[in-house]
């Protein structure tokens, strides 16, 4: 098959509400009057932003979802994406399942394919995506004030837990480990929450490089501090919670299988993991009411696990109030 | 360096006109009333769009001025672009002329770099760019008529000696190869052409993969067919017509080195060996002064090579007016 075959058979569909889709040297794309449109672009690359064992359903999933991600983070609707391909040969059971998990996404957030390039190579996916906001209302870094709420939606850190299963260093029980393995394979972008709250929040950042160093780029942005509570925010755990060690140290009776998460594991994963796509937000306290019912029409939890300061930095306190000495970084594609 | 400190260092420009640029999750465009939004996107990977041996600076060039001849076939004029790249590793010197050549393309068509991402992997350069046409008024593949005249702009076939050059099988003097690889390397995107051929143009395509099979893509969207002209076609090769093979087949004494290309050769380069990045276009007869004062003002060349017919089909004729039996296809990255 070759190129023009691959593109008319796994990725052209007609144009719903671009004025031009796939199949000429440009699409068009047509804003409404008053938006402008938030644009964001992420590639993909096999070994490290994804295993070579994922499905080709959940990778099509996972590419467009981190896109996605973005555009929840500026408060834009879907709108359109493209997408560029280097294949290392045409596999048509891997292309029927990568558009699958592709569409089955963006249909369910009414962003279609406008375009986009296939071409051999090593295994490459580049998707730039467009959403809308209207003028002025685009959620941005920039915002947190000193005595805003940090707050964080969803779950953290299980998908770092199952790259760790992947990578040797870790057990988990069987239905944990799928559990853990959904959250890595197939994030759920927060498009309804970062939607939800325009004109509440003050700041916000998707976490896809990790809590600590996602929040760091607003602080940085905005020219502020912030104090965590490192236990709220462990607790945001779904499988890392349940796999917690027994305090008696009792639990596995196989000492040859690598060991469950440690609790400072645990802590790490959840504030610094990775690869978790929940939003990072920050509002001043009257707007918690605001915040909590923003959640409640996005059906997506939220939870209050700090505090904006004016002094700059990043401090992260345990339970009795006392800083913890760690640091936290941001993931580096080139550290 | 880090992958924070590389995008500061070389890709964050202040944004000029776009309302958000570079280093928040999304950047904004706003595109003005009345305007579309034309968008397209190119991926090159080393040893299939540019071979090892090209400097960094040419390379930036490149990968911009591909995404610029897609906005250019469609008439639309340049405004901001994102660029994904994974590099197998920090070489800033590498990173630093990619930047310059990048950029220099970018500020001579005033299109800003709004966003993008970096990430260690096999080199891979990934250009999504945006463009802005008036509503209604872009350039289609689809708009060609029976009885239009088929016109190219500038030279063709000259990429494709260089490339056979440094494949091994084709011999030039050196001041000849240097002006082909120039071509192959640095093509010159036709923007102020592609927009001064708007409301003249029915139908406008940039040569990527070869004239025939890029005139292929507007006959097929347009339901037409069309003969052209083959001795016109070969006559734009620049270098390719320098280097014709004397008729008496004396010339090059070294019978050791690669002959020089021969007239069949030079055809072929002309009619489909691809890397142009000219624009075949078709226009009604009515517009043939149109099209040569467009291209006056575009201060690019244009050459009418043939016309379009009702009977679907491409046929290519010789001086004689025989139809070459030869099939022209389009390059196909997976054929």
């Amino acid at each position: 098959m070759g190129e023009f075959d691959l593109i008319a058979r796994y990725f052209t569909r007609p144009a719903r509400r671009s004025p031009l889709g796939v199949g000429d040297d440009c699409a068009l794309l047509a804003p409404a009057a008053g938006m402008q449109l938030a644009v964001s672009c992420d590639m993909l690359v096999e070994g490290r932003h994804f295993l070579s064992t994922v499905s080709p359903e959940r990778l099509g999933h996972k590419a467009l979802a981190v896109n996605l991600s973005d555009l929840a983070a500026c408060g834009a609707k879907p709108l359109a994406f493209t997408l560029a391909l280097a294949l290392p040969a045409v596999q048509e059971d891997w292309l029927a399942g990568f558009a699958r998990g592709l569409f089955a996404l963006a249909d369910r957030h009414d962003c279609e394919l406008v375009g986009g390039d296939t071409t051999r190579g090593p295994l490459n996916i580049c998707i730039t995506v467009f959403g809308e906001v209207p003028a002025g209302a685009a959620l941005l870094r920039s915002g947190a004030r000193a005595s805003d709420d940090v707050w964080v939606s969803g779950s953290l850190g299980d998908a770092r837990l199952a790259l760790e299963v992947f990578r040797g260093g870790l057990s988990l029980p069987a239905d944990q480990f799928e559990r853990a393995r959904a959250r890595m394979e197939q994030p759920e972008p927060r498009v309804a929450l970062g939607q939800a709250l325009r004109g509440i929040a003050s700041a916000a950042a998707d976490v896809s490089d990790g809590l600590t160093g996602d929040l760091g780029h607003i602080l940085t942005a905005s020219g502020v501090g912030a104090t965590l509570d490192a236990d709220r925010v462990t607790a945001l755990m779904g499988v890392g919670a349940a796999s917690a060690e027994p305090a008696d140290g009792s639990g596995d009776p196989d000492a040859s299988r690598p060991p469950g998460p440690s609790r400072d594991f645990r802590r790490a994963c959840a504030l610094s993991g990775g690869d978790d796509y929940e939003l990072v937000f920050t509002a001043p306290p009257e707007a918690r009411d605001a915040v909590i019912e923003a959640g409640r029409r996005a059906s997506t939890e939220v939870t209050r696990i700090g505090r904006i300061d004016a002094e700059s930095g990043l401090r992260v306190l345990d339970a009795e109030g006392s800083l913890l000495d760690q640091r936290f970084g941001s993931f580096d594609h080139f550290a």
